[in-house]
């Protein structure tokens, strides 16, 4: 046995095991403007989460009795080590974001049900002030934070009845990665830029899965690689479940 | 057992068994001005895949002895049922268009060997003609037809060395996904509109992934479903790579 | 007498006298989508012309019992020698595009009687395939062809009067040039960047004048060169006219 | 013999004879920063034409040892009766204007001998400020002497050759258009929307054409409507052309 | 006492005292299509001021019985020494348009009873034909000129109530700043590109403050500089003030 | 004497007496990535100022041995009490943004020398986190110490002379207004709004002005009014500019 495939190998740069998450933080409220918000770090990635709540829906959804949960992503131009152009200014948004956004309007999109939720919108707002890896799971993690405060919320005021919540279920994202042939759990960017296959996996808090999105960025990935790389998301995407549960049953 | 789990079910509304693709046809060269060139057809979607190979690389790639290839999608707007507006016209490119031109790009570059290629750029348009579900797998899967005939083209003409191919493999993609609970292959719009899931999968000529992106539409899905999807998925871009080689053949 | 005058003269690259049309061909209900569509051909240039009939005019037009026919005209990146950059990349419409769409849109409204389509609007998408000089006469050509089976089909739906057609005439268009001191018809790539006047004329099927466009690309021209470029003009959208008609003949 | 055919005709709202053009003023050097410009006035349309020239030529051009001449159109919001948008607001060019800067710019450059001006640029600027129909006509006719004097600038400055001009001819453009059955010149607003064909045409002072550019707003027109239609129009350049000679020959 | 103090010092380049406006000219009426215009001069600074008033406001302030005044400001490309790009060009209006826009308007509506105006909206063009320093004070200057028509006209017609005018003051505007340590009064170019402060002021007909503007160019400025600064402002809007009652007296 | 002209007065909704500013909190190296930064909270504003500094000038400035600063400015979606759409999104920057950015790029450029600076581009970058009023003057103030922090950074590198800093003095902003006719300092968005005349004044360390901006938002303000704001910004600056300095000296 070597030490790259251990669980427990130091060969990390942070000296993380394999199978470790980096430090977890979630600050629920940190925006008092929001209906709900919270500040999610993964290690030095820090993404500010708010969601806005209004009642009534898009033209096109009007008269159904149904909600809508939309998402955006965006980064600070210097959350990265070198500074990039705003989008603003550049005055479009591109295709990274677009597709970034995307995957978090989707995720949470899948544990909500529209029909509980009423007529109501729900927009989470996704910045990511600082960037080490991983700002999408980062982002898909908090924003659940922020949704769940923001329904609670709809709930106190009787904007969406107070027996029946529109949440199904939790979400929560991590990245997983092959380095150096090695199945690693939570890419920090020193790891991303090196991976050989980079997979982003989105998953409820009872263990489906909501998304998968693997990339070979190098040699093409097979069959077990593939299962090794979804185990290792499973064990952390339950850990943040676990934590999103804790962080939310603080405040009642 | 009902009719609806067997592999040979004609539950599906154009009569296809499960694990059957629509029929494929590929027609190389049918744009005259272009390096390589391929109208491909996966039922009654029809995509325009043409390769523009020019020498010289972007600013950021000069002087590395290193190729580039890219990729754009767009779809014209009477490809759907109902007119589109033009993305020109609306003055920005859509967040799908951008995810899906990034994905033929990523695809694409899986098979490519950017030293041997040289400081040479390929440009892969993919241009829907006519739209009936998974077009971007299609179009992936002409690509690779457009761009190994630019390739060799690029070898006829000493652009790039006549006897080592940048091509390292081929690539192909096809759709999958759950529909009232039954996995199935290659899915026209009919079908994609009820999907509970729907994954789109890239794999190369000798069985690799090069990307996996699975989307639960509806219900969250599980391990043992994921699995039966990649196994369909195998077993059609096997079939289309095969289309692929025959065709290729076909010229030579 | 000169060859070069002579209207039989081999001096083209092609071979075609001077008042030869090259092989024509239009391809009826190309697009299955559409409510009419036709990819037509004039010699290498190949255009696919759809027709988009909906219910309902803009907001301008409202409430005053006539319709609405606009066209867009576009070109694919490849369609031509070179790559150019798609406009939707581009972020802006450019100005020769802007030109022929509103071109294109003139000419069909002249053989429209809005009053009898009523509050409805076609839009003809004419989207360039394949480029060889005389596009924007071959789109004109093309989408008649397109909208007449659009309109036929929204008499047969009952959307429009089935006795009264909204179309007062046919129209077609063809281009006619200088070169070297020679009046000839229907001028291909090479043909038109040697052109010292261009002129595009649209004519309707009872032989008068839409639209009558000529431009002294190298130098002026004269009353006279006006009067042989109409007069071969007017040779070319007769024969064009023809086949527009047998064209349409054939489905009924 | 009617009054309307009579080219006395007083049928005009402004008394006008059918032949006849509205009262012409060129200002040079209205606008003191340019190398050369022009308020010119066709009854009350009004336009300020600036010629910028500058040494130096776009990149595509250099090295030639051939100059460039181009020319931008606009419209002030409230030059016309009701104001529209900034087109600088809406972020986009309109296709008119689009259309009208290119035909200014083909046509100044069909009198200028372009290795003559050798390696210079000439920007012809036309702003309307004040809008009654004939604008893009006023504007070829002012756009003419701004460019005439901006060559006289350069000339004396050395920049260009002082012995031999790159002007081949002058230019100027008028429009024509039939209105009740009846052909007639330099068509104000109130004309203008009323007119069964409209006719722009641009003929150089030695009465060769450089553009004709005639459309059927209304019912298509026939051969004999057309010859009639350019007679008017040469006519009325001619008288152009003499009005120019005389405004360039008094700073002299 | 040193020549650079004394108010009737020469040391200006174009002799004025330091205390002194350029030559000021108001052309009303210069348009005849608007409600209200001025053509105002500032020495060679030349802007051309339209109003259009028209029934109505804008979405967010319906039913409220109040009007609305807005402003846009811009430059014709050759107005200044060396050719500008026109920002419908560029596709967006950059900075400092957008921050004179707002400052027009701003000051306009500062001397506007909203709720005498009732639901009519005034927009104001300031188009800057030839700039020369102070193009934003002309505008405001000129301004004022064309919005008295626009309701004196409105007013006429019954649109506005013809005994209570909404206009409750009037509005100029001067620049002042600091040459070489002397505070002078109405920058040319050749002063404000040497000025160490730069300082804008509007001020209503009664002498009080609508805006001030200072900005440090070079060296930061203390308290006496801003006082001295202020005098000149209040001394050259008074005689701004009555030029503007003079132009406006005489129409009657 | 009224409790409102006290300067004791307690009757502002937060109970600050008029001249005392809200608690002032800076945190310097908020985020990692950025040669300096700091997140500064004036209540329960909060901007997140970051300076990004590298070597060479934009091209225009190029080898004249100086640098350049600029800045941008933006706020989040949700940092004010409704959501606003991300300028992105809408593809172009508002006015407000643009005019805020610039009033913070010159006013660190007051306190620059640009020779001392070299050939080196600072950006600092300005986002509202959280909106509470006088964002713009938080940003200058936090902006000042980013600015100071990179600056040292490259002295340590050895980018800048370590032993001659660019920076020449601090810089500071404070907003201040007129509220029922009493001045008070540091407005919160409560009193923003109502404040009838809004000033936002910019002080180097040493108190002399960099910018005074006052606009009467109602009525129009006369020189005591003037003066009295005046007074109450230099004495909000001068504390700023005490806490920019022994927040600076923390780290040393």
């Amino acid at each position: 046995m070597t030490s790259q495939t251990s669980p427990n190998s130091t060969a990390r740069a942070d000296g993380r095991a394999v199978n470790e998450l980096r430090p977890i933080s979630i600050t629920r409220g940190w925006s008092q403007n929001a209906e709900g918000s919270a500040l999610i770090e993964f290690g030095n990635t820090r993404v500010l989460c708010t969601a806005s709540l209004t009642e009534g829906v898009p033209r096109w959804l009007r008269g159904e009795g149904r909600g809508w949960v939309t998402a955006e992503y965006a980064m600070l131009p210097r959350a990265t080590n070198t500074r990039s152009a705003r989008e603003a200014v550049k005055g479009k948004i591109g295709g990274r974001t677009h597709e970034i956004s995307r995957l978090i309007g989707r995720s949470l999109r899948a544990v909500i049900d529209m029909d509980a939720l009423g007529e109501n919108t729900v927009v989470l707002d996704c910045d990511v002030l600082q960037a080490d890896g991983g700002t999408r799971t980062a982002a898909i993690t908090g924003a659940y934070v922020a949704l769940a405060d923001a329904i609670a919320w709809a709930q106190r005021e009787g904007i969406v009845h107070r027996r029946k919540s529109p949440l199904t279920d939790s979400v929560a994202a991590v990245s997983v990665g092959i380095i150096d042939g090695v199945p690693v759990l939570d890419l920090p960017y020193v790891e991303d830029v090196r991976a050989e296959t980079d997979m982003n996996v989105v998953v409820t808090g009872s263990g489906s899965f909501v998304e998968v999105q693997g990339t070979a960025e190098g040699a093409p990935f097979d069959r077990d690689e593939l299962n090794s790389l979804l185990d290792l998301a499973l064990e952390g995407t339950a850990e943040l479940a676990a934590i999103q549960r804790s962080t939310l049953e603080e405040g009642e």
